[in-house]
């Protein structure tokens, strides 16, 4: 298998961008990532989006987007695994340059998700969980994963601070990221007097609905390495499942599917935990980024709320975690916060982060997850 | 790059089931082709639904079927190109063997259909088209192939009974599969009297609502070889995109992707069009039966319609083609559609066709499609 990088990223401004459809934002992405990477041909097209049907009506958006952008003829493939759907294109991508079939791979993500109400998005967004014996009893994200706090609360006395603490340190590093959604500091007392959502999650502890997209062009180490620029190496992929419904867990506060994606991705880049320099993680909720940080490795099962206290996860941390703002800060167009992952960590690994730059950083890690967990997919990325 | 053969096929079936649901339908198709395969482990697993989001209110169901089958923690993508999803999912699965990331891989398609009303399913089967700039204007897929089928009529001669008698093949090879929707004949004279849907298109030109599975297991050919059983190569695997919008097609009779996708696979496969010995083809509606002969160099442009009056697509003909019924009689949910495509393939070449059996059947080839010839994927199969 050939060794593999990512050699031009794209992103642009996210928010409610009533006046960009889904195909402008795919295209102003995949432009400036073709540009950043200096390629002129694409071999093959992967796009995560999670629910087009749903959101924006339109279905076979691959070969709609591979046409838009002037690629009609390319392969292209539309993949989904609800929210990590970005880190799902990501591994395709991977695998077909591994394996010799492709040589430059445009890897998407997009959602556009604010041309339907808010009830028809939520609609949208509770097809991620399971629709017969979840949704159908009045089950929402926020509410599921606020059980998962509850649980987290209870089992190991997670302060309710702890978790404002996430959406504190993550709106404070989004403030710092010019594309992000919600670019602005927050105070734990502001999350804490936040609307209620589902308790005790607050507005102020979930991420928002947005437009949005992302573009990564992956090829083979051998060509990265004729650019003149920084290598960006992905040295492990991990994708693992867990039960799509909750209540069949085990544990309410442990992603399983987290953990396997990891230990794969770990194994395979022959790395551990505590060698990670720059972290992105899939915070839909605050909770989820405390039970990501333990299904990571990075702190013991529990411990998650006293680290983020302690300040672990800031940007002057041990493991700076969601230096772009996360999907707290930065926005959640469901299917390109995967890719939009892996463009802060090629970003950050080539000292490119701007403000938020985590110093000389060599190692990274991205943490894609759907559902209440049942997918999760994890990439290390490495300087060379 | 490894061997990759099929060792497994399951399909049950097909029809307006209202007493089986999505993942019913799912599991019983993947246990079967797990028993045919006589594995005890899955590795990975490809499901091809086009919209699980619109027909069925559930997205995430790689996770939710990981889970259904009892495999929870086994990576598992869904994978969506419109009608073209099963396809795609086997091209996946194909690729994930040969570069030797997993061993045994559970591919699948899906689609339950009937479940929402007709205006709804149209609706949904719409979105594979354009839809700011086809749905938009009140256009559906029959009125888009018809729009195809006038033009070919006009430029070729192409005749209504020629049309027709696509029909009556493919029903009179439908009523020797058991699992077949609709497993009778008709006669040229039915078609031709039948309900008008888009002009010329009648209702017994257009393939009809199903909900439906299949699922095909693939393995490293060396581990196929200890099963002692025949060994069903894939040595052929090609995947295109084409304009979707069919108004930017320079000739409307000329399906371009179909044609690059076959190339592909011809290319890798070392085989050219008349090797073949049994042909599954997308004949969503008549025309695009005569259209993919075509494409796929079977015949000359123009010359489907003469080639199929004079016999050649018949199951003693040339090149029998869609020997299961094809979409027209066996049903076609949308997403499994393009995998029962290699189920009735590796049937063929093992010699377990039944009735429908081709004589001594060493080379088949597959060719799914998604929209009007957006996306098309192309297979070819070969018995060691």
């Amino acid at each position: 298998m050939r060794e593999v990088a990512a050699i031009g990223v794209g992103i642009t401004k996210w928010g409610e961008l009533w006046k960009k459809s889904l195909r402008d934002l795919y295209v102003e992405t995949a432009l400036l990532a073709l540009d950043d990477a200096g390629v002129d041909r694409i071999d093959s097209m992967y796009v995560g989006s999670m629910s087009s049907g749903l959101f924006a009506g339109q279905e076979h958006i691959a070969a709609m987007l591979a046409d838009y952008l002037g690629q009609a003829s390319v392969p292209s493939a539309r993949v989904e695994t609800a929210c990590a759907s970005g880190g799902l294109a990501i591994k395709l991508g991977y695998m077909e340059i591994a394996c010799g079939i492709s040589d430059v791979v445009l890897v998407s993500g997009v959602e556009k998700m604010t041309d339907v109400s808010g009830n028809e998005a939520t609609y949208a967004l509770g097809t991620a969980a399971d629709q017969e014996y979840e949704g159908y009893h009045g089950l929402t994200f926020p509410g599921l994963y606020a059980l998962i706090a509850r649980a987290h609360m209870d089992k190991y006395g997670t302060t309710r601070e702890q978790l404002a603490m996430v959406s504190v340190k993550n709106h404070s590093n989004g403030a710092k990221n010019p594309i992000a959604q919600y670019p602005f500091e927050v105070s734990v007392e502001q999350v804490l007097s936040s609307v209620m959502i589902a308790d005790p999650l607050r507005i102020l502890d979930c991420s928002p609905i947005t437009d949005g997209a992302a573009a990564v062009i992956l090829c083979p180490v051998e060509m990265a390495r004729k650019t003149g620029k920084a290598v960006i190496k992905i040295t492990g992929v991990g994708h693992a499942t867990d039960t799509i419904e909750l209540s069949q867990r085990k544990d309410l506060t442990w992603l399983e599917a987290v953990y396997q994606a990891a230990r794969g991705a770990y194994a395979m880049a022959g790395k551990k935990p505590q060698d990670m320099d720059v972290i992105e993680v899939h915070d839909c909720f605050t909770i989820a980024e405390i039970c990501v940080m333990e299904a990571l490795g990075l702190v013991e099962k529990g411990k998650g709320g006293p680290a983020v206290e302690q300040g672990m996860s800031a940007l002057d941390g041990e493991f700076p975690i969601n230096t772009s703002g996360g999907l707290k800060a930065k926005g959640h167009p469901v299917g390109a916060s995967g890719v939009a992952q892996a463009v802060e960590i090629t970003k950050q690994l080539r000292g490119e982060a701007g403000e938020r730059q985590v110093a000389d950083a060599r190692l990274g890690l991205t943490q894609n997850m759907g559902g209440s967990g049942a997918s999760s997919v994890v990439h290390i990325f490495e300087r060379e």
